[in-house]
């Protein structure tokens, strides 16, 4: 940690900086510069209140040096994380993970239908929710254990991996039982409470970048779920807020770069939420594969038109089933592969 | 609820909408335009699913006329809700309400000290956490049931009344017991079991609005905690994600007279995690003041310096005491007031 | 244009709002709906002054239904705009443009040497900035007519066409005696007196999206150009204002999809600005690509660590030569390919 | 300039990063700490090319401990700029100043009856645009020169002083001819070939911060104009682009605070830009003087709803004269006072 002294500071103003520092039991080094005094904080753990240095007299500015993360760092583990799913699916490695599957389960003709086509299109791990968030308390809420038994009729039958989200502590025990991977959606993601009992599931997660944040404090999420002990964590873009309506949300593929430059955990990127609208779906997938991402994860529903919620991003099983060959080709262009489908 | 059909949709294009609406329940109606046609939906009771309009070919945009919330709507109740809390505090009448505190709750000298001082300085209302939401998982939690029990001996030595946050449902009902007002934090503003239990504890909320929540996702968790039977609701602005540095958050004033526009709700202003700084807390009170809140939460330490969290922008308590007298000045100058000091 | 009134608008609000559409000679139609009524404006020429309907009583909002912009408009000509540069490259047909050069032309040796290797990886299209805009008043601001001069020299020498940035009005016209393509640059993209003079200088026109200009903004920039009687615009994404700072730009790879549905003209990507660093620029050159890119824009510098400018987020001639034979591939297996290399 | 390393950075990468500075002509001091080892770069005069820094092998970040701007920085010059216009009006003393008028110079009458108004309401600055940037080509682009004449006859007739905007450099000079200030643009804040043609007319400048611009940049922009010679500007906010609707554009009040901290320029507020919308001008001109504004400049049209340009942010001349009353008692309220009426 630096702190950097205004220009015209005084020395009682550098003293009493260096005290509070001794007082939190760190060592201030005073660099002495040009046009100001920097004072560089020594043995930082981690646990520094920045705050109590960044207002007292003569400070210009605390600049932190040292990432808040640790464990889900890259710095601190080269090595990817790789996770195996039930099923054998590996996310993490070299292969390319198709998720798919429609916003929510409705029925059992419904998921089982569309789970079968997936399958055959080379999907391996099914998503659906059984439990939605949704803005207003009017819409559509989902439908609980009903749902997650369907989920697990379809995975019976088709061998797929499962992945569902969980809304609160209480619910996520339920999802627990059924779910292969547990989804935190993207409001959650500073949901502590809920973080920390995904952490102890004894399940993969999957965590949701929140609308508005940064990459910094994703980390931060899955660095709750990995300190309760839970290591295998999947992270997901799904487009942030922004200020254009051109698209339903600011699909942010960089950030698949950075995760992967600043963590081990493996990143997959959700082209339905983060467009907003199926036209825009495809060209984003295979933007997100091409950027590097472990995985996509894609609204598809037998029927789009009769959808419940996120009619307007869910695609028709047979266009999905055409992107996949897209993907697979730039997969391939990149050295990488898509996964193998099921037998 | 309006259909916009591109310029060169066809009469199938047209038709097949207008059987959509009428598959929903709803009646449709094209409305001829010199460059495209559009189609008004009626009967609109605020549940239509217009996803499944938006992707229809022929469509160009689906833009909706009614708003998703109802009972936190001023449109649909002119009157502005006036709250009276357990101590007399009237909050959303004439008179601006101060709330101050700590950000966390850490001995019983801390809380006392402060709580005092406060009252002299015309508080009414006395802010601290006990739950504290914490971005790192190695960071200062709170005190827990413990930091409820001193609020409960600072509100029973002052007469203050006690607004402190609740994080998940459990903890919630913890919470309730102690508060006069129960606050959902910015993170937690889309987390809807915990917007549902606190629409269900019988107790007045304060829901602050998330980190880049709009206006509108604002009333609609309102309206989620009214549509559990809890119409005591204060919405708090307190600083938006922004792409500048200069100061934390994007304290967004504006906000304040969008609501009062929008929802009979009142409304209070927290500059402190609004920016974040102490210097710059009394210029956006006063501006908050000034742009017709209904009250100021401001965090004061007895010792800023030592504060375990949001050191940076806790006031001095003299400074604090100096900065109600302005804003006394600023309400009478736009013809309110502050509330009555305690006895 | 729809003028929704509000829910207790009253008989007179809707005369006095009808009485402003006839007086600006439009016809307005009445909409009776479940909770209220809209006004449909009928005749919309694209000049209406919806701001003299926004504030009237009872009025809710004023929706705009028509398109501001047309000649850019896809709605209103259905074919993709095709741009041929002078040494033959095409721009916006199936081939895929590579356009890439330094920052800034530094000297002769130094962008002749960078040209002759993006030659040979098969770039057609050399870009290179005599004049630069800086954000501070201190730093170098371009080699002006000089480095010009050296560019018509790689042109020479090369066969490479030359995109090349203006500044203003009276820089403009000696850019125009040697650019094949005049760049407008991001912070220039709403002067208006440099559009309008760039839709007069007879030379095809790369119009780079403002950093936090909407996609209807770029078009409507865009269109400024064209109504000066310049149809051979090229669209740029280069990054948004973001508020991460984990690239230094946030890369809106959406809007290709978007600008491609809206717009005839063709678009391409700059990953170096959009992502600021040289590890992040080819994977989010391959996403571009893989987006549906008409062309692609990369700062190349024969040694990066002694550029003058953008220093960061220059690539190596080497590592671009490998970037080339990736996104071949990519562009290969969304049928589509490379434009051809010069010979 | 702190050149921070990874925690794995070798010798060797220390020992290069080392060498960079010192080809640079600066000097490099490492700071071991705990986790890693970060670099002080002594004797930055400001131009310092930190591109060439940050992707070298093993830096993690450089963080930038200078502000790059100098002459407009408060920590260089300690009192407050103090700018006095031709009519004696002083801006960014005590008194805070209103500057108001229409949006457009539309005709004589308009301009006069305005004129009359304001002065009577205590205003002593007369905005009004003869060139106006407009986003779409099609909209009105202002009267030109006859503008200029129609608010010189305002002045001769009230002695109030003018401001309008300069769009060009050409255009900049006729503006320079009447104005007692030149208003720089929001999408002309970063335009810097007529930054520079601004600090060379002899004129004081209002330069408007950009829609998406930091207060650094918006500093950096002011020092353009310092940097040719006119030290008499005057910063305005006006509201930043943000992801809400709720109104026209965030005003970012926060920003008066941070300029003030960071530069000794006078600094005004635009909350009919800020908002966009007639019923949040009050309310945000109120809040404007309340966070410490030098003075606000307010849209008043003698019949809004007529005007050609902004008529829905266009404040009535009487509700104008009552917020100046409110104005005052707020400017009282925290120890400053509006400037003196004209005689």
């Amino acid at each position: 940690m630096l702190i950097v002294m205004r220009h015209n500071a005084s020395t009682e103003d550098v003293d009493s900086v260096l005290a509070v520092i001794r007082d939190m039991g760190y060592e201030g080094r005073p660099i002495p510069g040009r046009q100001r005094v920097a004072i560089g904080l020594i043995g930082n753990d981690g646990k520094v209140n920045s705050g109590r240095l960044v207002a007292l007299p003569g400070v210009l500015e605390v600049i932190p040096v040292t990432q808040p993360y640790k464990q889900v760092s890259r710095e601190w583990r080269e090595d990817s994380t790789v996770i195996e799913l039930a099923n054998g699916t590996v996310m993490g490695g070299r292969g390319i993970v198709l998720v798919a599957g429609p916003c929510s389960v409705e029925s059992e003709e419904q998921i089982l239908s569309v789970a079968r086509s997936l399958k055959r299109a080379g999907v391996t791990v099914l998503r659906g929710g059984a439990f939605k968030p949704r803005t207003s308390p009017y819409a559509f809420q989902g439908l609980g254990r009903e749902g997650l038994e369907l989920l697990d009729r379809a995975r019976e039958e088709t061998g797929m991996a499962i992945v569902t989200e969980a809304l609160d502590p209480e619910g996520l025990e339920m999802v627990a039982e059924y779910a292969d991977v547990i989804q935190i959606g993207a409001r959650n993601m500073q949901n502590y409470s809920l973080l920390r009992a995904a952490g102890r599931a004894g399940v993969p997660v999957l965590l949701k970048r929140g609308m508005s944040a940064t990459v910094q404090e994703l980390l931060l999420a899955a660095e709750y779920i990995v300190s309760e002990g839970e290591a295998r964590v999947i992270l997901c873009e799904r487009g942030l807020r922004g200020f254009d309506d051109h698209a339903r949300n600011m699909l942010d593929l960089t950030a698949v770069v950075s995760v992967h430059e600043l963590s081990h955990l493996p990143i997959v990127v959700d082209p339905s939420h983060g467009t907003g609208i199926r036209t825009k779906v495809p060209p984003m997938a295979r933007a997100a594969v091409a950027a590097g991402a472990d995985g996509v994860m894609v609204e598809v529903h037998p029927e789009p038109d009769r959808s419940v919620s996120d009619a307007a991003q869910a695609m028709y099983p047979a266009d999905f089933a055409d992107l996949v060959g897209e993907l697979r080709g730039i997969a391939q262009a990149i050295g990488r592969d898509l996964v193998a489908p099921l037998d």
